[in-house]
């Protein structure tokens, strides 16, 4: 069967590496809006765009009204939309109507948008449902949807039929995906049956991102975009005019700083990091349910990036 | 090690059954507080409290303020407060703290809550403080928290040992738990451990009410309370004073009851029950990621109900 184009003329698509940009709380645990600019704009120069509301950024511990707030404040500081793929995907769909609504009105690039998850084994009918119950809330032919498919964290997958579903309906609003769901076999199929009509296909971390890129994706959308992001973005701008050799160990380097932070609680530890190589103690702040790293593990965590060539330079 | 009563003198404590009531919706899926209404007082004649906002509510398909607002419709229409127990655990705590603000200003027994349910694998230190978070943010003597034990749906359990911690530094909050794990050997322990202290433990469903009941417990809090309330509510009631063998016949009648619904998707079939015996086609309605039964299911659901003698006097 033949798909309609998603792609648009005249709307610039968001490629290459973005960041689920961790979100910093103060003592109170109030979302720190400055540190939250400082830390963007730094990622930004970096070169990687900004996937603000993810998993990473505890986005679903925060209300609508504190997501909202955020990114008003990056625009307000002039930071550019363009570069903005906030996560909009909420329980509720009026939450996610209102929360998406806010995020077309800034001009943000595209949002990425969570099925329902608190409701299991629910069919492909009803997440279709919710999806068209949102994108005709919004009303904005500006809406740009990339699905998030991250079944080990939501429990609720976004298959293959819903995807052609979508993109059937609602060719100009369904951009793309970013697969979180570690596993290759499911990206490689979207690669092959969606990324060519337009459907940009995001690996959901940097370990996917050169096999990705050499089968036509996008890029990535990375938890470690938050601390190592100049050399994931390097890769992911320079890799065609690379030699195969020079690439795969690219690829390789970025795999060893991964593998360090995944011996720890992922959030905390990236938290931990930023508070460490920026000497600004007060990002080791998660909310609840979470918790941050210990003492021993903050050693432990900065003793194995040190071991393996890490650096945050002047974040 | 002995713990503190969470018993509160002046305090009327909530036993027996309640209802997760089911949430009316119209055909732009906005909440129907006229139906919501009737359908409450109704479950109220017939024996039964109100634990509105519950999984089989669609709670977490609705923003916080539709459902403030469905609970002072309930209150402003003279309904008791006194036998509700709404549920307000959200995954962000400032929307868990303003729903159960809501909740204790309008005077509900208490509240049922939800541990944050994003988060897989989080540490019980991780929700400890998320409890505490939501006590310390309402800030009011009279909040009465049952914690929310559904494992299968929330993918984010409640140990015995975070129970135990949250009774020895909230003991005149923490009121019960709701054990919706459907493992009996789970609200066994829970019955022995902690129910001879003041905390209530609820089973999730009537399968296992007399077994609770005659293990000292508090009663139920079940789906099929919105179809089947009468029958369940005199179980609980007259127990102690039937022949075993005529508790083990009414539990067994119940138990005929909630098979016949359990070969459906549970939510679409308790409205399209009530949608057949009361009359009332709007009923069928659900907000997705659920759908509603299709004819077909309709009609064998009907089928089996009439065959098992159900019947729903005058809803």
């Amino acid at each position: 069967m033949k798909l309609p184009m998603a792609e648009s003329p005249g709307i610039a698509r968001v490629r290459g590496v973005l960041s689920p940009v961790v979100t910093p709380f103060d003592a109170e645990l109030r979302p720190d809006v400055r540190r939250f600019i400082r830390h963007c704009r730094w990622l930004l120069d970096q070169g990687v765009g900004l996937a603000v509301f993810g998993t990473n950024s505890e986005a679903n511990s925060l209300c609508v009204a504190e997501k909202i707030a955020l990114l008003e404040g990056l625009v307000d500081a002039g930071l550019p939309p363009e570069r903005m793929m906030p996560g909009t995907g909420c329980c509720a769909f009026p939450d996610s109507v209102e929360l998406t609504r806010a995020a077309v009105r800034l001009g943000c690039a595209g949002v990425l948008m969570l099925p329902p998850f608190y409701y299991k084994s629910v069919p492909d009918e009803g997440l279709f449902r919710s999806y068209a119950k949102i994108i005709e809330g919004v009303g904005d032919s500006r809406l740009r949807i990339y699905l998030y498919h991250i079944p080990p964290v939501s429990q609720v997958p976004i298959t293959l039929a819903l995807i052609e579903r979508l993109l059937r309906v609602y060719p100009g609003t369904i951009a793309g995906i970013k697969d979180s769901s570690g596993d290759w076999n499911n990206t490689g199929s979207m690669l092959e049956r969606f990324q060519p009509q337009g459907f940009d296909v995001f690996a959901g971390s940097e370990t996917f991102l050169l096999a990705t890129l050499r089968a036509g994706g996008a890029g990535c959308i990375t938890a470690t975009g938050n601390v190592n992001p100049a050399p994931i973005a390097r890769l992911a701008r320079e890799w065609s005019e690379l030699e195969t050799s020079e690439a795969d160990r690219q690829q390789a380097a970025l795999d060893a700083v991964r593998a360090a932070f995944q011996q720890f609680p992922m959030i905390p530890a990236l938290k931990a990091a930023i508070a460490h190589y920026a000497a600004d103690p007060g990002w080791v702040i998660v909310r609840p349910p979470l918790v941050e790293l210990n003492d021993t593990q903050q050693r432990t965590l900065t003793r194995v990036l040190d071991s393996v060539g890490f650096s945050m330079p002047g974040p």
